[in-house]
């Protein structure tokens, strides 16, 4: 993650400085969730979401399947979490997907290697600030709370020492690169510099590498070793012969998949955004890596959106650049069009269900940062009081996994396409006559075959030389054979092809959904300025958990049935609400159900039950409108399936001047 | 599971007898769902949903949401599902979530020991039968396939060997009970009828327990062992004290969660039946324990159930019992209102989605049968060619797992209740002086203190009776310890309480989706009598997973614009439809939409582009009828959100007569 700049401030409506703690509060108070296990003392990284939380996620999920599978006709996957472990040895995890630890050599406690580098040198960074400040006499004001953090529970306390100035570079260079260190690269850091452990000061020992998959086995015999996967990607690689035939044999197409993956992580820090289990939605779009354009390319490109292109990165800024997807396709900063496409894609969803689009942007991979395999890599990033955090990623994953798979299963992942001319062309063939090759070098035989059906254009044409001479020779582990005519014949052919076949291009689509999540929340959460300690959760009404509250205004038994009966009537329009018959003034009660996000409150006094009309309350505004029973409820449904907005629900309903219900 | 007997029969619209290969033919080639890992050979218990199947499940889920979450206000909930082996201890599945299996002496080949003897009895009895057939002259039909047939990968064959009368009816009655036999049993079984591995004939080693959980081991220094979890439910109940804080304290309320379990079988089989990874939705309703009263049970009272008592089980028999459930809760067959509200719901979801009613019963269990802890339960069972399968579960767990959660956690899980009229009554009352206790007995003063704090009434008025004497003994530990009056007082006092504490009673609505999905697809599959090679699948419009086929009746490229123009729209209404432009004849294109349970077709023509109408077409019947673009795609949203029906749309739409385009 590079270190943000530039940041739009993190203001929000009342000007109140976002504190991070009045937020988690609220998130455990009302439940929208909570460390799992709690009762029994928690474990780390394991969230439980609660009814306000699981409401929220299952809207963002539901938005996400119109906005992308049926609005764009992706095919659906539901693949295993348990995975074969023989899977995730080709896709490369089993190998490469871990992190370097260090144990503390006395008391045994195990740290991330590249947390406890950081977390150290920050440490006496900040010590050595302290140091500097006393020199000078000025104070030195506490740092933004940052990521780092959290990185470990115990972290190093900072002591005013001063330190040599090329140490002070030296570290900073050192934390810039903190996440593309090797294992001897970090053992070489912490011994130069002695790092200890934070929390005991004792030696750490050399890092060793911590797979992060989190493994068991499938069956009584322990014979076959399974993991949890930590992507859904594979399951759609292993399935691709499956899709493509469901999509009649011809690309593009898109696989998309929503489901649970895990990481078993060292230490986790930082709330829901490093977490050991998570709900991740997943696109991989299917391509011909000659043609990666896309049909719909003109519904998204006039979108600005905010990029921050790998050359300003690599100049050591952070200067966003706002342009059209258009226009970034056709300069060549955006790769292709499927990746604009999906750029824009994306955009117009994670505007949708609130996030702040101030605090967006799309960060392009560095070179050194992209598998090798990848064409372009572009992550969505949403800034949080943690940094700008990668929510989305969007890679062109080129034909790397469907290749890997093919390889390992001798399955043809391939597509193929009728040519409207034959391709034509010539080129050397060689023939092996194995009647006469299997006697004359026995076990050697298989071995001389495979050797030339291997060579290339150019040396077949060279062997078709020699044999012409009488004899050629082979070269073949280590050994050299020498073979005639009678056994090998090589022939300058005519080749007519009528089908290209081809290992389609995955351009891939990836949200972490609980990442998204937190960070819709930051950016709904503030708070009005006549009620500091309360928050309000401006979420639209498209993914608040509950959209409407109905308050009778006294617990006056006259107002109970009306009340059930328009909450009967909501329910059965699917529109999630919640009575609140509770003693509490009313105020109090409009005040939780803003920190629950609910858009819309719709209040029950006498006037209701005598004239039948019913009090609309916005949330942000607290204005009120009203209208009959029907015309409420009318007005709530259009307003809750985005067929209108507040604006022109106030067209519709008049305001309540509060004298309405005296006359009744 | 009981036998079938009095089974409705399979018998379909068309009927031809249910072949389930050919069900299981369309679902791999329409990708409804394959094994997992099929490229890799597959694992046995893992399945993968494809594109038909993932928008089946997750329209049945959806539908689950709303009839059930959003209908009746429940608390959702996502807690994780990896689990803390704690809670799980306490749940007791630690323990006793195992099933035994027997391992073959000679090969290693492990069977779960009670299918084993299933198996190899079943094979005997079936000998037996076709030797007797052979005495009289007989020939002897086979059986129906039955769950038992895929119990094991190998399965015993039969020989034509008769059984003594004695052994046929020993076999009999221990085929009846196999799912209560606890390990000696089944080991004794084998050893007495010489039951040997079925695939070798080799001898069988003695039943061991197998745990059926996935373990695993969370963060680096495998201290914190977890489980995937076997159900949802314990990430309910740790979650209680929140959940009812949520409810404002009160109960009834339900919390409710839709989410991947699993299950370590030991060897799969069945399909989608009896797999290692599966979706449960499950409600945990809590309610007080004096009161399990319905608010809303007058709106299922008047459904009609087929009922499956526990008494017609005892006789032997499976005759079920029509009556609605208002009867069957006042006649205490069912035995509270909660129960009967829940089975009605049940009924109604089940029915909403396609299940065939007719194949539908509930099933009371056996009071053997029933956790001890439980004082009522009853099955949905779906009838499949598997038999009856039970697919939701729907039982009173009393107030055990709160309680075993609040005894290890030391957390109060209760409801706390005002009373009206505060309780008054008198009772024994110790009080330690500690001062004086702590001295005179040291290291024991704490034992003693607890020993007495735990007496009953009667040992407390004796107690009383004996200080008054002068002096009093406790045993503790097999010590006795004397007490005089000065250290230890019992007071009979008068107690006033004002809030009546609480456990609550748990009614849990279980439901496993792939089960139902699974019967579904049974109870939906017929083949025309035109076409019986291919199966229609009449899906209701609420779960078809695709909702309109748009079929323009030639590649003619004036045809495509209107074709993508009504797709457009459709998608706009989050109906997902398909385009299939392919070659095929409009007969066959309507064939292979029929496999997939698309309910509606939309027919382009040259009239369509020159006069704006369209065709509809409806799966079941074939009829077509005609209207313009608007009144079309109408209708089509109409019949997709349900409020209206085809004999509906007929009203609407006038019948397409063939003739309407000629005159274009």
């Amino acid at each position: 993650m590079a270190a943000p700049a530039q940041e739009p401030t993190l203001v929000k409506k009342d000007a109140h400085p976002f504190e991070r703690a009045q937020l988690e509060g609220l998130m455990t108070k009302r439940f929208f969730y909570t460390q799992a296990f709690e009762i029994y003392g928690g474990v780390a990284g394991l969230y439980d979401y609660g009814p306000s939380g699981a409401a929220l996620q299952s809207n963002i999920i539901n938005y996400w399947r119109n906005h992308f599978i049926i609005e764009e006709d992706m095919l659906e996957l539901d693949t295993t979490i348990m995975t074969l472990s023989d899977v995730l040895k080709t896709s490369g995890h089993v190998d490469k997907f871990a992190d370097w630890m260090v144990k503390d050599t006395k008391t045994g406690e195990i740290y991330r290697a590249d947390h406890m580098v950081e977390n150290v040198l920050e440490a006496r960074l900040k010590g050595d600030a302290e140091a500097r400040a006393k020199e000078s006499g000025q104070a030195v004001a506490d740092a933004a709370p940052t990521a780092n953090d959290k990185k470990t529970k115990k972290k190093a306390k900072s002591v005013a020492v001063k330190l040599p100035d090329d140490e002070v570079s030296a570290y900073h260079k050192i934390l810039a690169q903190i996440d593309d260190y090797s294992g001897a690269q970090l053992s070489e850091i912490i011994k130069k510099y002695d790092l200890r452990a934070p929390a005991s000061g004792n030696e750490v020992s050399e890092p060793t590498e911590f797979n992060l998959m989190f493994e068991s086995n499938i069956g009584p015999t322990g014979q076959i070793k399974g993991y949890l996967r930590p992507e859904t990607a594979q399951g759609h690689f292993v399935n691709f012969e499956r899709l493509l035939d469901f999509n009649n044999g011809r690309v593009p197409f898109a696989s998309a998949q929503i489901g649970k993956s895990f990481r078993n992580e060292i230490s986790p820090r930082a709330g829901l955004l490093r977490v050991r289990e998570f709900v991740m939605a997943e696109i991989e779009h299917y391509v011909d890596p000659e043609n990666k354009n896309h049909a719909r390319f003109h519904e998204v490109e006039h979108i600005v959106v905010p990029l921050l292109h790998r050359d300003v990165q690599k100049a050591g800024e952070t200067t966003l650049k706002k342009m059209t997807i258009g226009e970034a396709v056709r300069s060549g900063m955006i790769d292709n069009e499927t990746l604009g496409y999906f750029i824009g894609r994306i955009y117009l969803f994670l505007e949708a269900i609130g996030i702040d689009v101030n605090r967006l942007r799309f960060r392009q991979h560095m070179e050194n940062e992209m598998a090798h395999y990848a064409s372009d890599c572009w992550d969505a990033e949403l800034l949080t009081s943690y940094g700008w955090i990668e929510c989305v990623g969007c890679a062109d994953r080129s034909a790397y996994d469907l290749t890997m798979h093919s390889n390992r299963t001798k399955r043809e992942l391939v597509v193929q396409v009728p040519l409207k001319e034959p391709k034509v062309y010539q080129k050397y063939v060689p023939t092996l006559n194995k009647k006469v090759l299997g006697p004359a070098f026995k076990k050697d035989a298989k071995l001389i075959e495979d050797t030339v059906l291997g060579l290339d254009q150019d040396q077949l044409k060279a062997l078709q030389a020699d044999l012409a001479n009488g004899s050629a020779s082979v070269q073949a582990n280590g050994s050299t054979f020498t073979l005639t005519p009678e056994q090998v014949a090589v022939e300058y052919k005519t080749i007519k092809e009528s089908v290209r076949s081809f290992t389609p291009n995955v351009i891939e689509p990836s949200f972490g959904i609980g990442r998204i999540f937190y960070a819709l929340l930051e950016h709904s959460f503030w708070a009005r300025e006549e009620d500091k300690e309360r928050g309000v959760l401006s979420l639209p009404p498209l993914v608040a958990p509950f959209k409407v509250l109905i308050v009778p205004i006294s617990s006056n038994e006259q107002l109970s049935p009306l009340a059930q009966q328009v909450c009967k009537r909501l329910r059965k329009l699917n529109i999630p609400s919640r009575i609140d018959d509770s003693s509490a003034t009313i105020g109090r009660r409009y005040a939780r159900n803003d920190e629950l996000g609910t858009p819309f409150a719709v209040t029950i006094d006498f006037a209701s039950v005598a004239k039948g009309t019913l009090t609309l309350r916005e949330r942000d505004t607290t204005a009120q409108r009203i209208g009959t029973v029907d015309e409420v409820v009318d007005v709530v449904q259009q307003l809750c399936t985005g067929r209108l907005d507040w604006t022109g629900a106030c067209q519709k309903l008049p305001a309540y001047t509060g004298t309405q219900d005296v006359d009744a």
